[in-house]
């Protein structure tokens, strides 16, 4: 299980893992609606009932029968007699005939007998219990009509679609109350290393606290997943392999950030090879950071290998661990990335061939955003707090200009 | 109270209600730092320790004197007598004097008495217990040196600052386990409207359910504020009157939605510039969906008058709640709105002077994003539910063009 041997670019990488996953079959749980935000759904929502449930007007005015308009204008205006005003919240009681108008408010419902509503700016009060009508409207002006929105069974809400305010705010006006929605996939993630200690541990001289363990469990919490410490174990293939074990016997993925040192990152490779079927996929991507990425399917389960570098786990784990979560999760396409044009403050060179991944600062600027590139080293945490987001340099590319225009992606 | 008689830009109008704001003082909460994701610090961190704590190795290969390498090269090698080998996450029980060399991997701590690592890749073994050095390496050439990405007492996180994956990770690698937050600024959201009704209600003729309750909590959730729901108060002064009098007895913050009538909008507006001084700042803003928008600062506390239309609530929440949460949670700058620029698939007209806000489904294609605006009835929700985000229309502009590329608002 020799690392590079085949260097595959980051989206190759990604798509021959997801091509080795079976179809997920998220496991479902029902919730409620109104704490549903973020959830993807498991079923499409069927609507059981139509919306607007009753034709109502859109406009505050009066409801007519259009017929009665034709040919009303400011200097010929249409009388009809006001019979009624319709309460909110109610269903008129009375009906409307030819010659007659009811006052109606935004949201009322038509009368039965009208079909449209004359806008209050286009009427006059006449005399007594008249309107002057200055303006004709066509049947089913001024209307919304009940089902416009939705009409009953209509599928509302596709499977694999995670809800946000819009889909919250709709299922309530159906009184969609439940929802069945994906449970939150379980990613177990292993930190491996001799030198790593858990943080609430004091460093001895040569050691470090663990900083993988939970910079990822907050890019698995904020792709939708449910992450399980599975804490630091030693770079031994029995510890290693025991974890691992354990974790896939439980967990729905795993992700292990290897050792920092090659044969740390071997011994990785090897442990994860031997959890089960088809093994390692991937040894080596074409990105930087993060050349030493090992992307593997054990037995329909996927586990990948992050390298040790807190920023090359970082910036790998938004390439692979954000998607297979996504794929988890059962979303019907990949969701849109939050992204921002900004333009380069300095030339930027990288090596072709290669797909490069530059934190960023961003600044505004009277003609839009500047992205200034922070100079890193992939194991100091610190210079990614520095960044607003994250610039690819693709691999055809040998590098960015001055000025030119970019897209950063926001780290989250 | 009467609304539009002048209308103001969106960003004027927000400024406007923000300037009447006081300085915010979150209230303070502790919170563990590994489930503190998307939290805001109330307290710059200041790092209680240096990292890396020691001088660490960033490759594989062996620690030297970088003076015993000079002139080094593939024909003539320097040979050096290795001593011994760092063990991951120990001080060395050696020091390295002229001549000699030390096995030591990726992060291991540098010996004492050495000064550079030398590379594997431009090393070769030697006969016995000495390593060829091919290529000269300076003094302090592939180190971390202690106190490289932190010095102790330096501030690493303003105070203000949302926490993301990284922030999260650089304080548990300082053994910061836990960070003074803002707690979520409580947001009483009421609906009013005759006609609305709770969602586990049966619409009888001319009743709907109250949808903006539970859109409008899910966008105060994803600002950052707890949402408070209030249920729904009829169009009548002194019931609105006591429920919102209630409500900012005990939130940091009131949003209404008012009935979608004129009359039920005035009522609003009429019992917020009541609820204390200075009252109603803006009544009407210019743009679309979303003109009766009501602006007020009541005796320190901010109230937002939304219209009742469900798209326009959205909308408008997008503009104002989402920006008030954020000042009420004390974060530095206002964050970088996630946005796309895509290709616009028609003609849009609009009306100078106003900002229109018009939502689009997104395509991907070869040439990247397109973007095909929605035909939308600002009370039809599932108008908004069918868009991936909002395009906007600037105030100057007669409209957009077929083909312009555009930024599209990603709705969350």
């Amino acid at each position: 299980m020799p690392e590079f041997l085949t260097l595959l670019p980051p989206l190759e990488a990604l798509n021959h893992l997801l091509k080795n996953l079976e179809h997920p079959r998220p496991a479902l749980e029902w919730v409620a609606t109104a704490e549903a935000l973020g959830r993807v759904t498991v079923r499409a929502v069927p609507a059981p009932e139509a919306l607007p449930p009753f034709t109502r007007s859109s406009v505050d005015g009066y409801a007519v029968q259009a017929a009665d308009t034709h040919g009303a204008s400011d200097s010929l205006p249409v009388y009809l007699k006001i019979v009624g005003e319709v309460a909110m919240g109610a269903a008129p009681d009375f009906s409307l005939q030819a010659g007659q108008a009811a006052v109606i408010h935004t949201g009322g419902m038509l009368p039965e007998g009208a079909d449209a509503v004359v806008m209050l700016e286009t009427t006059q009060p006449a005399r007594g219990d008249e309107v002057e009508v200055l303006k004709a409207v066509a049947a089913g002006e001024n209307l919304l009509v009940a089902g416009e929105d939705v009409t009953p069974g209509q599928e509302v809400i596709p499977a694999g679609r995670r809800l946000r305010a819009a889909e919250i705010g709709g299922l309530m006006a159906l009184g969609v109350l439940e929802v069945a929605v994906a449970k939150p996939p379980c990613i177990g993630i292993l930190s491996s290393g001799d030198e790593v200690i858990p943080p609430h541990d004091t460093p001895k001289p040569g050691q470090v606290r663990d900083i993988n363990s939970y910079s990822l469990s907050a890019v698995v919490l904020h792709s939708g997943g449910a992450p399980v410490r599975l804490g630091v174990v030693p770079d031994q293939p029995q510890a290693l392999r025991r974890a691992a074990e354990e974790a896939l016997a439980t967990c729905d993925a795993l992700v292990i950030t290897a050792g920092s040192s090659a044969s740390a990152r071997d011994l990785t490779a090897t442990v994860v090879d031997g959890l089960g079927k088809p093994g390692v996929l991937v040894h080596g991507v074409s990105v930087r950071p993060g050349k030493p990425t090992i992307l593997a399917v054990c037995d329909g389960k996927p586990v990948i290998g992050l390298p040790g570098n807190p920023v090359s786990a970082l910036v790998i784990a938004g390439l692979f661990v954000r998607p297979v979560i996504e794929r988890l999760l059962g979303l019907d396409r990949p969701p849109f990335l939050a992204a921002l044009q900004a333009r380069l403050t300095i030339n930027l060179a990288s090596q072709a061939g290669r797909e490069d991944w530059i934190p960023v600062q961003l600044f505004r600027s009277d003609e839009g955003y500047l992205a200034e590139p922070i100079f890193f080293k992939s194991n100091l945490i610190f210079s990614l707090v520095q960044a607003d987001g994250l610039v690819r340099i693709p691999p055809e590319a040998n590098g960015l200009a001055l000025g030119e225009t970019i897209e950063v992606v926001l780290l989250q």
